[in-house]
């Protein structure tokens, strides 16, 4: 059998196969797996991209049913049951497609450049490099308009990973290193995020939403809703007829499934996730799972969405090997499939140094109560007992001090290099000259 | 007055000038200090790029009378006293020069792609790329003898870093990583250390060349002495007549200092680093001091070359700044310079676990003893305490479990990318194909 994807949902089905009698080929494009909660932690250089990313091999290293490939899935051949790995076809009995999720800005994939996402260390180590180039081009800009610009980051859409990249960029420039410049006082400097929605993180309760916005504020984040951006250029941000001017924009919202949904062929939402069954299989195709952010899937219990989170795809991915092992225990005689229920662990997101929020069970609570349950959750869910250890120390390290010691300026070493790598064009396709 | 450069000798530099009555700017193209002698560490994927760099900001940061400028220093107007950075010019009173030196590769620079070398942290992670890709593709090669020169590994030169990278390769692929691989034994893997001369780390003395010889070899590294490359293809290396049949070509071979030493249009030796006087400035411009790798120096009591070593660019750094900061407090009244002289602190060079070779003072020892003392002087040395804890933390590790456990594969994510873009071209420069 294949299992595509060595994310939360590929690699939390491998490892509950351990032991069962089957041969398990466990695909991803990357040697690694990453702790994606964690990855804008790496991108505000608070962590090392090692401390959240573990060698898939060397996770499922004493599986000895399992096998793992460095390679791209790109097709599937739901007929001749089999996947195509880049030149090669492997055939399959059972496949467990969990190929994610990627960005999508909407139509607008001219934006990527200018105002890139957070799915991958690379996308995390490019935007540590962009946070930090930021001041350093700062420091000796003579216009104070365009050190205005320079210095104010616009960060789009409100879920958690939007609401935690602004609390922590707001605190580099707060706390971590308001001494290291002369000439620039970054405590200035403006982080804005806008959300299209009534609220800040919205899959939350409302009186949590109000309670994080009141605490990004209070750390100093300009939360602007209903702002819908609708051009991003090298000199701002459109907002309908108003324009923000700045020159840092990162993504936070947009999500699309992999390419690989859209390929089976088979019916997709919008956002290209395959709907499944009960079961998390393709209808027709019993054999053929689809878990984690790629599928469509509903809780049996509830007929509600199962949310595109870590632990919906940790236990997309254990259902579907348990059915997996049953049959291939029990043949023909096995008891029919269980429908999938997803059970709500909670939710939680950080907003900066003591201050988080939560929803576990009836629990709804804010500040250091959530932020430290906050710590503890995701320590836990890390692999790798040494990643636990670095993390830890480097989170107290970070607490103590205000400080963030991965402030690592990497690959393209000129200060301007963004600039020519970036398009320049609004919502309608037009270049647009510099306004404010 | 400027500093160009924040590796060791420009950063001792910076340091020792706290207090002093003088403005400094401190240049450096990177924004980050790189302690070069772990660099291989980051190669072999034991530590991560932030456990071995500092923020020069941090470093500096409170120390009011010095400024730190992210820029690459193109070139020096002696006669108007002032150094480009990028577009612009600054004036000088004082210049200290340290800017380091990089790779070259005998005026072979095709072989660059093929063959990379070890200098920034950039360096480090593509290395790091290139050994775990290697087994990757092993794994699923169908060709013995093409699975044969994917597993085999030549490093061109036979000094420190060389003897370093040839251990740590063959650590990986025999204690590592065996486990993660169901195709191949990476126990099988060849690690082969070419270097022209007669002996390894011909800077130490001849019996610790030969301890350390005998040491790689027991691990299973194969050294070849009086082996000049003679060319490097995309399917091995060539020595005169004879051809190794290979896919990994690392390289420690050659250096060469920074060109801003010719660009100074003063005398410099072969290896483009310029002649300095006794008090290390350079003839005729009292004010231009020349530091660290970048400097042609020889040690006023013996009259020999000063090495080309970490302790020898910090006490040039610490020499001219003490002759700075006396004059700046003197003016035309200060005591004439002193000569500089080098203080021989003793040389180590690690090969495995447990395994190291030390000369310091008359003491000539190699393994646990060496190794232990490896080890302390290198945290000793290394800048900042949470570095520290985190390479010791590492280490510890490492050693217990024989782990290495920063194993990404980051950047181009395909197998073959490292094919597309390397050249393929021998000693006189004609492209051949495969033989063996």
């Amino acid at each position: 059998m294949a299992i595509v994807g060595g994310g939360f949902a590929g690699l939390a089905a491998a490892r509950a196969l351990a032991g069962a009698p089957v041969d398990i080929l466990l695909v991803d494009r990357r040697n690694h797996h990453v702790f994606q909660p964690l990855l804008y932690q790496v991108a505000t250089a608070a962590l090392s991209p090692a401390d959240i990313s573990a060698s898939i091999r060397a996770v499922v290293r004493g599986q000895r049913n399992c096998e793992v490939v460095l390679a791209e899935a790109t097709g599937v051949d739901l007929t001749g049951r089999r996947v195509r790995l880049g030149e090669n076809w492997r055939g399959y009995d059972y496949l467990v497609l969990a190929a994610g999720a990627t960005h999508t800005w909407f139509g607008h994939d001219d934006w990527a450049p200018l105002a890139p996402g957070l799915k991958t260390i690379e996308d995390a180590t490019e935007m540590r490099r962009r946070i930090l180039l930021a001041f350093e081009s700062a420091e000796y800009e003579g216009s104070a308009e365009a050190r205005r610009a320079k210095l104010t980051f616009g960060i789009v859409g409100a879920g958690p990973t939007g609401v935690e990249l602004a609390g922590a960029i707001q605190e580099i420039a707060g706390r971590t290193i308001p001494e290291d410049f002369r000439h620039i006082d970054t405590r200035t400097t403006r982080v804005i995020l806008f959300e299209a929605g009534e609220r800040i993180l919205p899959t939350f309760p409302p009186q949590l939403s109000a309670r994080a916005q009141r605490d990004l504020e209070r750390m100093g984040v300009e939360v602007r809703l209903r702002s819908q951006v609708t051009g991003v250029t090298r000199q701002g941000i459109h907002l309908g007829a108003s324009f923000v001017p700045l020159r840092n924009v990162f993504w936070a919202a947009g999500v699309q499934a992999s390419p690989l949904g859209r390929a089976l062929g088979v019916p997709v939402d919008r956002a290209g996730r395959v709907f499944v069954g009960p079961d998390l299989a393709v209808p027709g195709h019993p054999e053929v799972f689809v878990v984690g952010d790629l599928a469509a899937a509903t809780s049996a219990d509830t007929g509600r969405p199962v949310p595109g989170v870590a632990q919906g795809g940790i236990q997309m991915g254990r259902h579907v090997a348990h059915a997996i092992a049953a049959q291939a225990r029990a043949g023909a005689s096995a008891a029919p499939r269980r429908p999938f229920v997803y059970r709500d662990k909670g939710s939680l997101a950080v907003i900066g140094k003591a201050k988080a929020v939560a929803e576990i069970g009836r629990l709804r609570t804010g500040g250091f109560l959530a932020w430290l349950l906050w710590g503890g959750v995701h320590i836990l869910f890390l692999i790798g007992f040494r990643n636990r250890v670095q993390v830890l120390l480097n989170w107290f390290w970070n607490w103590l001090l205000d400080a963030r010691d991965a402030r690592l300026i990497t690959g393209p070493a000129s200060l301007e290099v963004r600039e020519s790598r970036a398009g320049d064009a609004t919502a309608d396709g037009t270049p647009r000259r510099p306004e404010s």
